[in-house]
């Protein structure tokens, strides 16, 4: 029993003292890879219940569209092709690729810190989507998004410490050429962040010669294949229950070059997957576990993430929408099939229906962000800075996603119960004989740091001091983080000689 | 398996008329009382830990200050007051009131379907606090808060699906007089709308005239007795484990008059109690078990609500924050005690630190409301409205609150697992042989308005509409909403008759 009697005085110069001193990683609050899983929306009868639906499916309705390759690896594996042409999954086929399925995956980064292990339910947030639109904040403006503003993007990510990867969020307009926008996605990002990087091509034929650049930041194939900084996002369907036959050739093409691939089923409940969550939950699961007996039928344990991205649609205008609660609970219960499968898996959380950064995307984006958390989804796609319903991206909602996140990942890591939490020595000195209050105990100043997660942009001051500093604006202050990180040279360039080699071979959009 | 394959148009047509239809209550999306659970911040064990540490700080260190009445009350129980004068409980006093106490605890209203029945892990959300400032939106300021701004915010409530009482949320700061406050608090709420009202008061002589005006609008005691629709918001500790002498008094005198009391700790984590979440969890749960066997001495059975309210606090400032993760994580963990005890329990969330209502006034308010309703918390107060900590109260905020309480009450309604919304048949039926897609299916259509929460201020339109439409300002559609409220007679307002008999024996401030 340790009680600080510090006058008032003492106890802030000693939590001045405290606050300078910086934490090792792990002593912070909140860090990617806290465990969720608190959160279940659903009984172990309802997971069992989508569970058999979703065999049944593969059973019985299977998946139309696979490409001749396709065919004859998924037969190979035992799944039969009816007359109508679809691919039928007989179950134990389906357990057959559970059981190879790798559970093990770690996305690599070109910085190791970065890694992600997407083992148990451990959390992960990060970028994602092909936004159309970058949006301007002054001005409230749409215009087309460009390879500069995805290049700005990563920097950005680079230096959020709670987005953890950088999928590509937005398309870059400028390139017309897909061989050509395909390849530079990739240079924009992975030039402007060290953290794992998603990406997606449009053509089978665009794979190898981005790999070929992949190998030269890489240092070699060898390496590129021992620790693979670069998976591929794969809609290797086309909702409902057919296959994307081209996307399938890319997804056989990335295998052979050993890049991950998260197997991305992105249905819209009531358009292309049923209205309802459960079914558009089980039509996802079902479409994915296709997926997972395509990838092992090809390269048995080739990581691959789990990617039932269900999305919801406003059934009034039959338009799409992501920032709802229904979307929030599609997402929570696809990480809860995931953990059923003990699968790495991923959804979508943290889209704005919202066209600004304005109180309706604070609300959205936290809603599905944290429920996503707590269910223990391994991945949180498009977690942050998405408008529009994935049509806009915008750079200060990245910025302030990096608080939300922070948020959500704080209430991840739970409730600590021991002796020293429940604090029952510390109740006792403060009340019976101590100072009457908790302000200046060791307990108080020694957690100061390590249980609190402070918003680095959300405003906790009094009303008279916010009158005092001029009524500081949120989103000014992102605007101005946005400036001070893209006016430093990127910490994530790359090496010189390796630049100028690839620029030699590749047509490069973004100036030096 | 009914598919309709009606061209898109049809499906408009269809979808249109099925709006147009009326919904009866029970299959609106969303309702007061749906049962929270989902979400289990702590374990079984973690739960017991809990528990039994707040039973241990019963025993050892109890409550001090108790008033000479409390102190009869409770010894009269079988709790034993120390030579240091504080009031210790034998583990067998706690749970004979445990025994003792309402479980069955409904809030009535002067409405009959505004009433709240707090068993099992029925979820409700209201106002409460007491916010000295209103938040103008125009001009972003900051003004004392005034009787005719409650009344205002009474009449918004009134008009809101989704908050479901009416607890005081700020000062009268324009009636000097303690009395007449107090009264006139109650007055402006109770004609500002029919739902459940909570209020505090500051002397316990005040509770007597103010019960005189309550019979008046009941229509006599006994009608007063057997349908309380006013409960007193009682703040009888001042933690860290003292009574509050005089909110004792009050709640005495409470009891007397039939009204059910709301026990408020609300202790500030790492201030009045330990920084710790389990640690504040804990005094608070003590605290409030003191309080249950102290209402539980006067009238076995009375309605009480376990208002642990712990809050967090800002350790670098010592200033108040009510928007953190860590807040969220405090009143979740609150609510499965409750669930543990099987009492009716309430906690604050929806706070903002914000001081607008901005995209962190949105994160915030979305996080802990969630949260709250996910555990099961039976009311969550102070849910809509709050800025600054708790300084300032918006009207404005509190309209968008509807539209965030929506949502977060479809996340605690959760998913639906039977056949129906697996939907097996109706894959089938689409994708072979059907359209291809669940555009049109009955399924879809049935379910457009029952199982889908649409936003009523928060905007959907794409970016192309949203600049055909002059991008529409949330701030502006709120404020508008607004002005319409209060531009109508109030629907809540008292038979003229009843209130001209009250404006002749009350000091009244609003003006007719």
């Amino acid at each position: 029993m340790n009680v600080q009697t510090n006058a008032r005085s003492g106890g802030r110069a000693a939590r001045r003292a405290a606050r300078a001193a910086a934490l090792p990683d792990n002593l912070r609050p909140v860090r990617p890879g806290l465990e969720g899983g608190q959160y279940k929306p659903l009984s172990d009868a309802d997971v069992a219940r989508i569970h058999d639906a979703a065999l049944t499916a593969l059973e019985t309705i299977g998946l139309a569209d696979a490409p001749p390759s396709g065919v004859e690896i998924l037969t190979g594996a035992g799944a039969v092709q009816g007359e109508d042409g679809r691919i039928r999954f007989p179950r134990a086929v389906v357990e057959d690729a559970l059981a190879k399925a790798n559970r093990a995956v770690v996305l690599h980064s070109r910085d190791a810190r970065h890694d992600l292990d997407l083992s148990g339910t451990r959390v992960h947030y990060g970028t994602a989507g092909a936004a159309v639109h970058l949006v301007e904040v002054d001005g409230q403006h749409y215009r087309d998004s460009t390879v500069q503003d995805l290049h700005d993007a990563a920097r950005i990510v680079d230096q959020l410490d709670n987005v953890h990867f950088c999928q590509r969020p937005m398309v870059c307009r400028d390139i017309p050429d897909n061989l050509e926008m395909d390849y530079n996605s990739v240079y924009a990002c992975v030039s402007g962040t060290t953290k794992h990087i998603g990406t997606s091509f449009t053509d089978p034929a665009f794979v190898a010669p981005t790999i070929e650049m992949l190998h030269e930041i890489a240092g070699g194939e060898a390496a590129w294949r021992e620790r693979p900084f670069v998976s591929n996002t794969n809609c290797f369907v086309v909702p409902p229950m057919k296959f994307a036959t081209e996307s399938c050739l890319v997804m056989e093409e990335c295998i052979r070059h050993g890049m991950p691939v998260l197997l991305l089923s992105a249905g819209m409940a009531g358009a292309t997957a049923p209205s309802t969550i459960a079914g558009a939950i089980t039509q996802a699961v079902a479409e994915c576990l296709g997926g997972l007996v395509y990838v092992n039928a090809i390269a048995p344990g080739h990581p691959a993430v789990f990617g039932t991205w269900p999305f919801g649609l406003d059934l009034r205008t039959g338009a799409m929408t992501g920032g709802s609660g229904e979307q929030a609970l599609l997402s929570a219960g696809c990480a809860q099939m995931h953990a059923f499968y003990d699968l790495p898996g991923g959804a979508a959380a943290g889209i704005a229906d919202s066209k600004l950064p304005d109180m309706q995307a604070g609300w959205e984006t936290m809603c599905s962000n944290v429920m996503a958390g707590l269910s223990g989804l391994n991945m949180v796609y498009e977690a942050a800075g998405m408008h529009a319903s994935l049509l806009g991206f915008c750079h200060e909602s990245l910025i302030l996603g990096d608080d939300v996140i922070g948020q959500a990942l704080r209430c991840v890591r739970g409730i600590e119960v021991n002796d020293e939490t429940l604090a029952l020595d510390q109740i006792a000195a403060v009340c019976m004989g101590g100072p009457g209050h908790y302000l200046g105990t060791e307990q108080t100043l020694g957690r100061m740091q390590s249980d609190h997660c402070y918003p680095t942009y959300g405003n906790r001051m009094s009303p008279k001091e916010w009158v005092e500093m001029e009524k500081p604006d949120l989103l000014a202050t992102a605007t101005a983080r946005k400036e001070a990180i893209l006016s430093q040279r990127p910490a994530a360039a790359l090496d010189p000689r390796i630049d100028r080699v690839i620029r030699d071979r590749f047509n490069i959009h973004l100036t030096v």
